[in-house]
């Protein structure tokens, strides 16, 4: 049976699907101590294609970068269920890390960020709100438009 | 009353001024434990203004970009108050993450850092110090030139 | 005497040399409680030489790029150790952050940072397992074609 956060994203029509294993020398979390560390995750759909490809300022509009962010950020929980079994476990999401694939000269990229951002208040309310940094990288794995690393404490 | 640290930065005409709250579902900084994650600061003088704008290696110079990291570091020393009330409940500037804003052949990113890690260790001392990481990005929010998070050790 | 990991990465033929100190006001490592936080490391060999320059997607093949990679984690290592006395006392690696000197278009910074990650399990058997986040930069420091973080629980 779900938690009452995952019930809570089934009511606004999120469904979190078990993550893919990287098929690499890494893993999708590692936890030490209550410190749950999540890798990187792209804005891949649940049928694993890119929600939006290429850069920010030039190929993806804010609109479709935000709705990005909020793939990745769907796919942080993923991973934070797969490694914690329930996602009523967080006990604070502590910070995320975005990564927005940019042409030189976007300089929009908290707009693209609070897609991940309004995800994890709309899961975890105030429990939701985290330090963030977001930066303009200058490419992607796959040529995703949007990254996010996640950090959250486990109660 | 300003704690000793705070005096000290007094001292040497550094003033922390209150930081200005994030404007959506993310916050300047989260504690778990004894570690304060602080969100990426942009290179903002106490008006709000960039002390620095666009990239290094094309419209900064190495020094406009020392100065710049320098106002990043100011920036995280204020939201380390907001959180704790007082620096000197700081053990230890645990690290830095400095992103650069960056020409592609632009190479002296540490150079451009060291305007941080300078103001830590002039604030703190021998716990100033800290671990560092100094990335060129393609583009940052607001085409600042730098953006630097924090990461710190409570008493 | 070296310990069991170390004895281990000798036979593979990797020798950890003692890191050089930054000539900054940082450091190559942070240790708060039992997590050890690792400055950004580049991709140079023992004789502080670049192992990759300049891009990926321009100037490195991304088996070049694995190399550098690679060295990044040696020089990982190397830092570990300089912090422990002893690689046996790593209980996990926690995370790396890996940062490609890429060409707007280089898609394929995960194989590039496979050459890290395939070298901590090499090392540490399952405890090499580790979160990752790869982004693609535009510049980094000497335009070195590699950098990577660190994160370690000590046990």
């Amino acid at each position: 049976m779900a938690g009452v956060i995952e019930q809570n994203l089934a009511a606004q029509g999120i469904i979190l699907h078990e993550p893919a294993s990287p098929v690499a020398n890494y893993v999708g979390f590692v936890r030490t101590g209550n410190l749950l560390f999540v890798s990187g995750q792209l804005c891949l759909d649940p049928e694993g294609n890119l929600i939006a490809k290429g850069k920010l300022g030039a190929d993806v509009t804010v609109e479709e970068g935000n709705a990005a962010a909020r793939g990745c950020a769907i796919n942080l929980l993923a991973q934070v269920k797969a490694a914690l079994g329930d996602l009523d476990k967080v006990a604070r999401v502590v910070r995320l890390g975005g990564f927005v694939n940019s042409a030189p000269d976007f300089a929009d990229g908290p707009k693209v960020l609070n897609g991940a951002s309004d995800l994890m208040v709309a899961a975890f309310g105030e429990k939701g709100r985290h330090s963030r940094s977001t930066v303009g990288v200058a490419a992607l794995p796959a040529n995703a438009a949007v990254e996010i690393e996640g950090l959250f404490e486990v109660a």
